[in-house]
């Protein structure tokens, strides 16, 4: 396996919480951007402990002026051209704001570059909640409704979605409505909804594939449980084009893979615009506007959905998210057996130092499995909706 | 080239500097640490948007009581199991204690284990300052002298080493009692001295080799100047068992490259010590005390200097040292020139603007180079002095 990086050079602005400790927000985000071979700026929200699943941590938040002035320290010294940026948790409506604020000034530079619009590309995860509950300030919601306009790419759950969209997401229909609904509102490119729980219209549970069976994750198989993702790029006249990947869930919760899927959808999405450039160049030498030079990489209308680059780069970070939660779970139940008997065994520990010691035993495993990132292999395809 | 990590599993508490843009401090050890295989505790001491190279930055440093609030964070979540720890810049007297508290605690948790004394190792960078200047505040260098005797390694420059010392280093005679004063006064196990600059007894300019003539980084060739490191890890009498190693220098300057070594150091010391057990172990199979178990890693009386792990670690780490730095030299040309052309030619650029436009180019490329970690070509060994 090759330690050649696989997207070509690209400097990209992550921003999001950092933890001491464990694997979330930027700790796993700029890890995973510079194992696949971005240089990365890292501006970090928070500096915690540890991440808040714990439900006990210690550290401090940063202030949306801290944010401003660590923009104008990069400005004034030239290190403010960036390719792409991510953007993941940031405290509070006003340190939104700031973040936007920064988005907003490359994405005017970008637009400036006539012929060039596509040399910044911002991908967005609006953090505000989950399973139903905002679990951020109630005028976040609004801070992140006026910033989806700017960015290229939004990445959000399923009830981040209703929460931009105003539909409730219950079936098929009403998930295609929020998609049409997003694309028509915020003239959002790009979407993807990252974790979507309802049985799908067509879809089949996915057969868990044998074709690794030297490989030792076998040994913890994925739940029967299911999941998708559903994603689409929008035509010239804002009409969705969805596709979905449906794939299966392993038991437990893991925190930091929204995290993980963001990045490496940066370096994917990037990857296969790059692909579609250079297969452009070989079938018609003369060519036109290359796709990464077009706003907001948006492939023509002739293009079918399964083509978009947003399809192809979603099959390989599920691929690649498919591969580190196995080897995560693992390793997860080893540690947790193993501290749990250097305390005595079960008897001997509370129920709330075991819900530390499995926070922590399902910590992302990504240092050790670089070939995961690098190298996965797809099992789960997009399909048309 | 392989993807397997040439580590086995450690977990490191690395305590520097965070920069948003750029590769010093943490922002490569941490890169560094993890791209090497081990799972790293990152506890950032200030949150700078560049170095201070640039001779401009913004941001916010951390207090003493932060530091002593995320170290609580992670002991009370069961976090705090660390096999090393790295520590660098930190800013203060009263922080560079509370990160020495930090390491206190780790060390006489391990000494308590009896027979694993050798389960936790700090190798300290005592940032104070260079080339005959001190760049913190006067406090901190008796706050490093009181915390040298609780480290395993330390890795002072020239300047730092006569700091500790208090020995004028001015020639290989008084570099080798100030070293044997290190070891005497302090009962620091091993020391390497990062950067010396003097014609050391005995030593002939490396010739530059061209076993990589079909590598790029052959375009632009190491200057006609030379430095040393030297290192010693004492014998059970504090005597100095003493090496050096001599290399060519890139023109320019570099910042970042003293992060770089350290966290290297940390990685390719902890290897060594496993292939000296792994050694060990097929000789006699019954085997004493594993080395990784011995306090401080510190090889028996018997060992020869050219075969103690910090030798072989050392030769590890200036092997991609020299390649990364090879690959930085070659890119920064390139970049250098682009960026003043953009600008309108070196005519039209204010010498402030080139400095900028300089410290960014020499930026050091890691994210792209891998292989220079994994698997760096050994071209200068370590003779005895």
């Amino acid at each position: 396996m090759s330690l050649a990086p696989p997207v070509p050079e690209t400097n990209v602005l992550a921003v999001a919480s950092h933890v001491v400790s464990g694997n979330v927000g930027n700790k796993i985000a700029v890890f995973t951007l510079q194992s696949m071979g971005c240089e990365v700026a890292a501006l970090n929200t928070v500096q915690f402990s540890n991440h808040t699943g714990y439900r006990q941590w210690k550290g401090t938040r940063v202030s949306a002026q801290e944010i401003r002035d660590l923009w104008d320290g990069l400005r004034q010294s030239y290190l403010d051209d960036f390719d792409m940026m991510l953007s993941g948790y940031v405290p509070g409506a006003a340190a939104v704001e700031a973040v936007g604020g920064i988005a907003k000034e490359l994405r005017a530079k970008a637009k400036a570059d006539k012929g060039h619009e596509g040399r910044f590309f911002w991908v967005l995860d609006p953090v505000m909640g989950d399973n139903g509950k905002i679990y951020v300030a109630e005028d976040v919601v609004p801070a992140y409704r006026n910033l989806v306009p700017y960015a290229d790419l939004i990445l959000p759950n399923q009830f981040e979605a209703e929460l931009l969209s105003d539909v409730k997401i219950t079936d098929s229909a009403s998930l295609e409505q929020a998609i049409a609904v997003l694309h028509e509102r915020y003239n959002i490119p790009h979407i993807v909804i990252t974790s979507v729980s309802l049985p799908l219209k067509g879809s089949q549970a996915p057969s868990v594939s044998n074709s690794r069976a030297q490989s030792p994750v076998q040994s913890v198989p994925p739940s029967t449980k299911t999941m998708s993702v559903v994603g689409s790029s929008m035509t010239s006249s804002r009409k969705p084009r969805l596709f979905k990947i449906h794939f299966p869930v392993f038991d437990g919760y893991f925190s930091g893979t929204g995290d993980m899927f963001a990045a490496l959808m940066v370096t994917r999405m990037r990857e296969a615009v790059h692909h579609d450039d250079a297969a452009a160049a070989a079938s018609t030498p003369a060519g036109g506007l290359l796709l990464r030079d077009t706003a907001s990489w948006l492939s023509a209308d002739s293009v079918d959905v399964l083509d978009l680059p947003l399809a192809k780069a979603a099959e390989k970070v599920l691929a690649s998210m498919h591969e580190v939660l196995a080897r995560t779970c693992e390793a997860m139940v080893v540690e947790l057996r193993r501290a749990v008997e250097a305390r005595g065994g079960s008897d001997k520990v509370d129920s709330e130092t075991v819900h530390l010691l499995r926070s922590r035993s399902a910590e992302l495993r990504l240092a050790r499995n670089l070939e995961c990132l690098r190298n996965p292999e797809i099992e789960y395809r997009a399909e048309k909706m």
